[in-house]
């Protein structure tokens, strides 16, 4: 992953950053930002969240309000799920001072850039996406390390100025992250295949393993770390992954079904005692499998 | 799991232990043996293999040579793939003393089993299968803690004797593992959901996910953790999965059209956009995931 970040003419250390969450992602974000601008403000719906925000040092300052919360940001960060972030976008327009930056953490991207477009023009929107994560959620699984090495996907719009996406960039560089530029719907159609297509079947799988518990619940004592890993996402919040599903559908339902094709072309050759065929391909997908690790 | 362990008639110290293949479980097995029993015996195919093997202080004694190796032992554990482990069924029983206790580790065992039947009369087989395993293979990732805390799968045959059980389950306890006894059948019918079915879904992923990268190889820019747990297991050795599949072809083939129907529902559920219904199928699965841990 590279991407060119061009000079940046603000200092992060001149920065007020709000990040509108304290789940995982968000509250990660601002503990990686803390001390690297010159205030990192958060904002949540419990006062519980902002506490333990606050014990864990995670950010300079919270708030439960997010009018006032947001009022002298330079940068505005939505780390909510994606449906919450579509409704943000409606009301948070106004609330915003002159120039302000708004990006967000959503795990699709077509929608809420489209969403973003609507935002009164004195504002910069650009959507975000980095591509790590926990299938635990909330607050407690914050971890501000999280960002190290991994890809974080920067989604423009037309009206983004190379300042704003060039001080996004450098943000993301300061928490250890790789900045990737990508059009939206290129965006939402890869992670389809590559992370919303593993929830899927990691949940299949899940309910396969039901199903024959039904009929034998010995199955849970012959589990062992292999059905664990594959079915580890399945574990991921649940008001995330419906958000996710419903907001990139189009490309989930693609990915699904190119997947029931190597499924069956994996029976087929299971079926018809293939074994040269069948040892070909397994040794063609070890081969893939081994090059990403 | 739990496992009545009758009393032992012999104490395990007695006994001369000799485990044919020295890769991943073999060697772990051999180096969780050692000290335990009088003597454990390796045999391998290659010299490269024994020298690692009794450097790494994981067997008293190796050899290249079947026959000399299984003369004297009280017990041999074949822990080759499922494949090999069938063709040593065919030639291992005139070379074995009277009372010579046979196990497996194969992770089938109907074929396994239904083999050990023809063993001559003089012998003691017994099928076994340890629940654990590294999608890496090979004596370089031998780790004799790796039994601990799984289960072991054993299916006794109509002529396995009590104290035959009984002393391979002394054994089983001695690496740390649990015993289970389980019928052969009911064994790869589990297994072929819990076990089988996980790595073809992880080949399918990786499938896919070529497929995707073959249109825009952006894609592996973007995978992340969830994308790598999932797929973890198509990087297991791929002439023991052949093994598995090709000899429990039929339990396969209906666990993983048990689970294109569940992957299906999932389908029907995004596709039409039914809300609160996928809600609650993926709050059930996700229920059943975090109880699973």
């Amino acid at each position: 992953v590279s991407a060119q970040i061009p000079a940046v003419s603000r200092d992060l250390k001149e920065l007020d950053v709000v990040i509108v969450g304290l789940g995982l992602m968000g509250a990660s974000l601002a503990g990686a930002l803390r001390g690297r601008c010159r205030a990192v403000r958060g904002i949540a719906r419990r006062q519980e969240t902002l506490q333990i925000a606050s014990e864990r040092g995670l950010v300079d300052e919270g708030t439960l309000h997010l009018e006032s919360g947001v009022r002298d940001a330079d940068v505005v960060v939505l780390a909510t799920p994606v449906g919450v972030i579509l409704s943000l976008l409606d009301e948070i327009g106004p609330l915003l001072p002159e120039g302000c930056i708004v990006v967000d953490m959503g795990s699709t991207k077509s929608q809420i850039v489209s969403r973003m477009e609507r935002l009164p023009g004195h504002i910069q929107p650009l959507g975000g996406h980095p591509m790590c994560g926990k299938e635990v959620s909330g607050i407690e699984a914050a971890e501000p390390s999280i960002f190290n090495g991994c890809t974080f996907v920067l989604t423009p719009l037309k009206r983004t100025s190379d300042d704003t996406l060039s001080l996004v960039c450098a943000l993301v560089a300061a928490v250890g992250a790789n900045p990737l530029e990508l059009d939206a719907q290129r965006h939402d159609r890869l992670v389809a295949t590559i992370s919303h297509l593993p929830y899927l079947l990691a949940c299949a799988l899940v309910r396969t393993a039901a199903h024959a518990a039904g009929e034998d619940a010995t199955i849970w004592d012959v589990a062992s770390s292999g059905f664990r890993d594959t079915s580890r996402l399945a574990a991921s919040d649940v008001t995330m992954m419906l958000d996710i599903l419903m907001t990139n559908q189009d490309a989930v339902l693609d990915a699904l079904e190119i997947c029931e094709l190597q499924t069956r072309s994996l029976a087929g050759l299971i079926r018809s005692v293939d074994k040269d065929a069948l040892r070909n391909m397994l040794t063609r997908i070890r081969a893939i499998r081994a090059e990403y690790d």
